[in-house]
């Protein structure tokens, strides 16, 4: 009845679609894997989940003190590049650093307004963390400051609970000590190796909260744009654009005309320097440029007088330091860690993605580990400077690119420069209007709108695609972190779901070969009568060994109404694992159920091709040497059915 | 440079290991899964993941008479077995129907207690439910009553708000409202078709969470069997115990001996009932006949007035109409909501999972589905007729089946007999001892703590292992709710870190053949000089791209450090991708990055065996169209590796 499978080489006809040929074919045994003992493979799947970069390989067969010069490069990225540095490096640096520095000093200034902070804080936090940044990151194009939506987070979250006009103080030491839970888990994510966290945002869900973020943000320059005094401090579409039309008596003409010059100017700046990336110092240069022009303009015209609300007054000096403005108990302590963690893992997710593309472009490698941790010691340092969250901005260093950085000195230039308006430069922009710096905000948040990949996602997964939409209609009608909430949730209930429901497909023989595939991909793959080859498509385990079950009963079925016309009865179920990457306690239970039941139908289920960690189980337990025993266990289909096709009666065949 | 592979036959010698064969081959096209509109993948997708069963199939090319029967015979399966119901099918039911009464009569007295309800709304609920049950459901063995586990969680839950002593009234009305909410759950999984969302907990969570709840059920049971009058409201460990022996001046010598005697009587019986099947009705009669000989004995000794505590006074009568005490506002009923879900989702798992233990056995189908219909609805009715939550049981079904019982009208014979109780017997049971109630319980769990299945896990799978502890621990130290959200937190963590870790190994090929096979199972395959062919087993999705990214990376520079020595560098880079079930956004992207910095290294990205959703996707993206275009898709690795070794220089072959 069965076959010898360790005989060597089985030469039979095989009949097929009227055609006959010969095949000549040796059976393989299925080989278990290398025996490993609970501790090894408790190691290796711990290196490969924790240590997939394999970070110590650099270090293997290398002397003691190479060892430690190559530790101290590894803890210190500075080490690497600063010893090599040459003339011309650093005259690129310089040139990447002041342009990055004329797009950072607006930015820091309105960034730090939509965080509801003083503007002072974002020029601030332009100063320490770059410095700190260029010590520890590995990156060479990430250009280091505050960001838009990360400053929006901030922002949105603290003022549900404390008001940031009547309660400035504390709203700034809530500020200060988010930013340091911000460092903390960033950094503790880098140290314990668990990045693959951020992975979770995907880019669908990314895109989508993007584009809401960026909407929400350029709404809220309303307020600056159209001069209103009595805003709105809610950030939903609703609230804002009610607040918009409820106010129309606060509209300001001069306000409006000077911010709709700028934000031409400025956009029609972005649309060159987007369109030919030689031009990039427009546009880069371009902020700068408006606030010098409507600082003189405000000035020569006196036009604060004139309903045109200016920055005011700012103190001059380096940041003050700010380590006794944290606070780690009161009542507020919850949501300081909330905003901490969502503000940490968002700016986080721009950083590590912005230091990635910018690698992939130079191809060099960044590791995404140690950058979460000069991520995070750079905020813990910030916080305790006087500097909220900052990050790798996407903007500022595609500008840090194109101007030719080429090592993180240019984060240092940039510091440098900063320092300087610090120190000297303070009172310029004491009649800066704000609409110039919404102007600024609108022009930066506008690129995360990007309808293109929105689009190139519905083409290739609808469901992708409702995750977008999602995202983008919670950030903008429920609140920033619950569409974000919303649109995670949907994603890992799509992988769950995926792998509630595995594929299950029929394989038949392509003619001619011993290949077997999907019969509904391949149109002339035939059916081999008497077999039912199943080939089940994902790992096997408790969330779908129930559905696995009813699924293989319908195929049985299907099998027998199909074939009762034409009188050949089920034989053999070949289940193809060779696509079963794991299986669980759950899933060996099946496999067994599995065998039982069909012998009562009395068919006799074969396995193909199970891959190691599944054989390994089966293996492991009692009830399943059946299972594995050489007469059903087959390295290929086509083994397992030319084996079997002899001990069909000839009426089947 | 790129072979044709229209080519019809390329006959080529292949050199490997010294040996020289001829291999004949034609290369195969990868053919594009059947082109689908949105609207049919759409419809298929929710076929697949709501009616895996396809239940609508049994009515395909029926006439429209027999429709509606069938119809009617899937609402109601009461209608399949009826009309064609014998004597001989009569006579076993009647035989298992007083059987499953001598049981469910003593059982659902000490469940009552374990829930804090009064003893008699256990015998209400051996009532209506299964009349309900014998109409609904598709089991032939499920005999329904009050279960230990769904007891101990409702009184425990319930307790923690509202003490069943002191606003007696308010806790009964909250235990019918959260038996209406459970069955309303449970008939909600059934009609939307998400049964599947009880597969989430695992063969791993349950044994460990039966066997915790067994523990702390048998713990509770020592008020009874130690004759305590002041004991702990709590569940845990710690404070029962810490309970018991704060109060050993409570304790009666009188109830310990005969809790003594009638456990080692019980757990003997049944101890018989276990080894030999054919002897169940010692097991089954066992509880009745203590129940009998010890009311006998205080009735004759007067031991009420010795320290032996008793049922007392129990009213005669059928079940009052309890719909007057649902309450579905106030302040009680977010936890009566939580409640009637947890209960509700445990019940069901155990009903389920003993319906399809049965069906099994006996070779029928139970529709999952269809159950909890049946089981939600039994529990809806049962709220408004003073029963609390019930589910089929596995120790009554078993001995239901054992009994011989044909069909589910044992069901209504043990109704029929608990009624005849309620209306004549009740006074009988004035002086039932509780110490035999809770030796009754006791022997009734003590069956659900598993070790050889525990033991089974450890051998299969330790992650599982680990589960199944928690899962243990957690109800005896923390909560019985706690422990199983823990051990289904666990459980999901474990998939979802596993899809953030897919396998990727080498394939190499078995020599003579044209087999591929992982390196490290298969010792004698061997590598292909100048090609890295790899197999990535798991579905491509934003979970795990970046870790794709940086293995692939690795497997190359390990590939560059091995084969430097041997002078022969890397062309090809195959991806198996048999195993990739399915793809997302994220992971279409993945691939055309890997291309793209693959180009960079001059190294050829070729994909093998794309499966139908991959194809799909991937021709939808844009930027893919090189991936699939036919020089770097085969569909096989033997063919491309072929195909592409001629391409290669003399030297690396």
């Amino acid at each position: 009845m069965e076959p010898n499978p360790s005989s060597n080489n089985n030469t039979m006809m095989q009949q097929q679609g009227g055609g006959c040929i010969e095949i000549s074919m040796e059976v393989h045994r299925v080989a278990p894997p290398p025996p490993r003992s609970t501790i090894q493979k408790l190691g290796s799947s711990l290196k490969e989940t924790l240590f997939p970069d394999d970070p110590l390989r650099q270090f293997k067969g290398k002397s003691t003190k190479r060892k430690w010069i190559l530790g101290a490069q590894y803890i210190f990225p500075v080490l690497c590049w600063a010893p090599n540095y040459t003339l011309s490096c650093f005259k690129s640096d310089i040139v990447a650093g002041l342009t990055i520095a004329s797009l950072a000093i607006p930015q820091g200034i309105s960034y730090a307004k939509l965080a509801n902070l003083p503007p002072i804080v974002g020029l601030y936090s332009s100063f320490v963390p770059p410095i700190v940044y260029a010590v520890l990151g590995s990156s060479k194009d990430l250009a280091v400051g505050p960001v838009s939506i990360a400053s929006l987070i901030m922002g949105s979250m603290l003022s549900v609970q404390v008001s940031p006009i009547k309660d400035s103080v504390l709203f700034l030491q809530l500020a200060f000590t988010s930013t340091f839970f911000a460092g903390l888990f960033q950094a503790s994510l880098g140290i314990l190796r668990l990045g693959f966290i951020i992975d979770f945002l995907s880019k669908a869900t990314l895109i989508g909260f993007m584009a809401g973020a960026a909407i929400i943000v350029s709404l809220q320059q309303l307020k600056a744009l159209l001069g209103i005094v009595h805003f709105t401090k809610e950030m939903g579409l609703v609230p804002v654009l009610s607040s918009v039309f409820h106010k129309t008596n606060e509209w300001s003409w001069q306000t409006i005309v000077m911010g709709f010059f700028f934000l031409v100017f400025l956009l029609g700046t972005r649309h060159v320097g987007t369109k030919k990336p030689r031009l990039f110092w427009i546009s880069a240069g371009a902020p700068l440029v408006s606030v010098v022009i409507s600082t003189l303009v405000v000035f020569a015209f006196k036009a604060q007088n004139h309903g045109i609300s200016v920055i005011g007054n700012l103190q001059e000096g380096l940041n003050p330091p700010s380590w006794n403005m944290l606070h780690f108990h009161g009542s507020h302590i919850g949501l300081v860690i909330k905003t901490g963690f969502i503000t940490g893992i968002i700016s986080l997710t721009e950083g590590i993605a912005v230091a990635r593309t910018f690698a992939a472009i130079r191809n060099y490698k960044v590791d995404g580990n140690k950058e979460m941790i000069a991520i995070g010691l750079m905020n813990m340092v910030g916080s305790s400077t006087s500097c909220y969250v900052t990050t790798g901005a996407f903007s500022r260093s595609a500008v840090n690119h194109n101007a030719g950085a080429k090592t993180a000195f240019s984060n240092i230039v940039m510091a440098i420069t900063v320092m300087v308006t610090l120190l000297f430069l303070m009172p310029l922009f004491r009649y800066t209007p704000n609409v110039v710096l919404g102007a600024i905000i609108i022009t930066a948040v506008v690129g995360l709108i990007d309808i293109p990949a929105a689009y190139q996602i519905w083409k290739v997964d609808k469901y992708d695609f409702l995750v977008t939409i999602c995202a983008f209609f919670g950030v903008i009608f429920i609140s920033v972190q619950e569409g974000l909430a919303i649109a995670v949730g949907l994603s890992i209930f799509k992988v769950l779901l995926q792998m509630t429901r595995p594929k299950t497909v029929v394989l038949g023989n392509i003619p001619g070969t011993d290949i077997y595939r999907n019969i509904h991909q391949y149109k002339d793959a035939v059916r081999v009568p008497g077999f039912l080859i199943l080939s089940i498509e994902a790992a096997i385990n408790f969330t779908n060994t129930t559905y696995l079950n009813e699924r293989i009963s319908r195929w049985i079925e299907d099998y027998q109404e199909e074939e009762s016309s034409k009188h050949s009865c089920l034989r053999f179920l070949i289940l193809e694992l060779s696509a079963v990457s794991a299986i669980d306690t759950s899933g060996v239970s099946f496999l067994i159920e599995l065998k039982r039941n069909m012998e009562k139908k009395d068919v006799q289920v074969v396995l193909v091709n199970p891959l190691g960690e599944v054989m390994d189980k089966l293996q492991r337990a009692n009830e399943a040497q059946e299972l594995i025993k050489p007469s059903s266990l087959y390295l290929t289909v086509a083994e397992a059915v030319i084996s079997f096709s002899s001990t069909l009666p000839p009426q089947a065949v």
